[in-house]
């Protein structure tokens, strides 16, 4: 079987940018959109997400595309960064800061061969933030890796579609030397990852202890330690059956408690 | 002398990207000359040529550089080539195309470490032709080195400002692994080496090898031949004191034969 999905991979390797999808959230001008496809399709990239844009779509996208209209044509639009990462196992956040964040932070190039890996198998995102200020943090939160593109510490701006140039054309450039690796692990989906951090959350209100800490932090450490983890479908299960059986002994001894309760009232 | 070069290369890594210039010839877009700009700035380039540009300066420069105004500011206009490459020794030629010609085309990534090791010492030039069209051959044979970056079969137009981005992305990754050979030669100029080439095309329509050999054509294949050389100043000087004396040695023949038809004539 594991023999049986290095065949696999071998075989897709010819298609790999096919499983590797370009998400751009909250995208302001329209000129970008389409300037991207168009460094997307350069590359052998075909497939664009776009959260929430401001417009779209739009002449000016069109214009900027300058011939590849099928890919915005083919353009799916999100409301959600859920719905746009549906599916998806390996998230690429990317980011002109360098945060003092856990999370793993990598150069284009030193990242690629990672994404191609997983991308031989699996679906993976790359995510771009807005225009002005790039990822929001609980996006960051969504990524499993970061990628910053070296710049200029005086001018670090690149523009959103010269930043999705610079990743196809590296993606394109890796491809050429890339040899798949075994794939030694079944990584969870991202709405698995993501109906475990929801479990996860509401399991800690329930059990008292966000009395004592900052919810939003606190998710967004654990986000990062599970990021570095990578997290196999097998083990959100078990993570999960964790939580489960926690808030029914959480349940278990309130009942208890309350029953003492009553008992204690009674006499 | 040659120990001196090496730590004067040493000393000026550093400072190599300051020796490289990016010429934009016939640029119909405006905005892309802004975009072009700030691909730049982000990557530490700041000397950008315009080679009669159909709009210059102009708003959407502007907006498109997004704070890279100063490079705009400084950007030189020139009426011709020979203007833009004054003093250059090594031009590298953009090529959407594998052109059938002997000139070397190198990817982006194989290009880098000849550029900066002619850029720690001299003065070197990224020229990009037209939107449409890309370099003339007129353009082409004034390079010494075809880049093409690697594209989609299907689809290879990357926009211009696309192109410098790569460009000067993969410069700048380049620059920090690099390490600087002693330079084992003084190249020539290229006004230098342009002018070897006007005088050679001079002496070979003197002596009237043109008769029989189309001239443009020719040319085209000398410029190659001499592009793959890389011509020392001092060998510039052994060319045309070449060609001097053909063409001294030339005059003598025709004057004697002159002599000789007025000798016949008069007896």
């Amino acid at each position: 079987m594991q023999q049986a999905a290095y065949f696999r991979i071998l075989k897709t390797t010819k298609y790999m940018l096919n499983n590797i999808r370009v998400v751009l959230s909250h995208t302001t001008h329209p000129g970008n959109i389409g300037a991207a496809a168009r460094a997307m399709k350069t590359m052998g990239l075909q497939h664009l997400y776009l959260i929430n844009p401001r417009l779209f779509p739009d002449a000016q996208a069109t214009a900027m595309a300058a011939g590849a209209d099928d890919i915005l044509a083919n353009a799916v639009v999100c409301s959600s960064i859920d719905e746009a990462l549906q599916g998806v196992v390996y998230t690429v956040g990317m980011t002109a800061r360098l945060r003092d964040i856990s999370i793993e932070v990598k150069t284009p190039r030193d990242a690629m061969p990672q994404v191609l890996q997983e991308a031989a198998t699996h679906s993976v995102a790359l995510l771009f933030g807005t225009e002005m200020s790039g990822l929001t943090n609980e996006e960051t939160g969504r990524s499993q890796l970061l990628v910053n593109i070296p710049s200029n510490p005086e001018f670090s701006s690149l523009n959103l579609a010269a930043s999705v140039q610079v990743m196809a054309y590296e993606l394109s450039v890796a491809r050429q030397a890339f040899k798949p690796q075994m794939p030694s692990m079944q990584p969870a989906k991202y709405e698995q990852i993501e109906g475990y951090f929801a479990h996860l959350e509401k399991t800690l209100f329930e059990i008292g202890f966000f009395t004592t800490q900052n919810p939003a932090r606190m998710m967004q450490r654990l986000r990062r330690l599970y990021a570095r983890a990578r997290l196999e479908a097998d083990e959100v299960n078990i993570l999960r059956g964790i939580l489960s059986v926690t808030t029914e002994y959480n349940a278990r001894l309130k009942a208890r408690y309350l029953e003492e309760q009553e008992h204690v009232q009674k006499h």
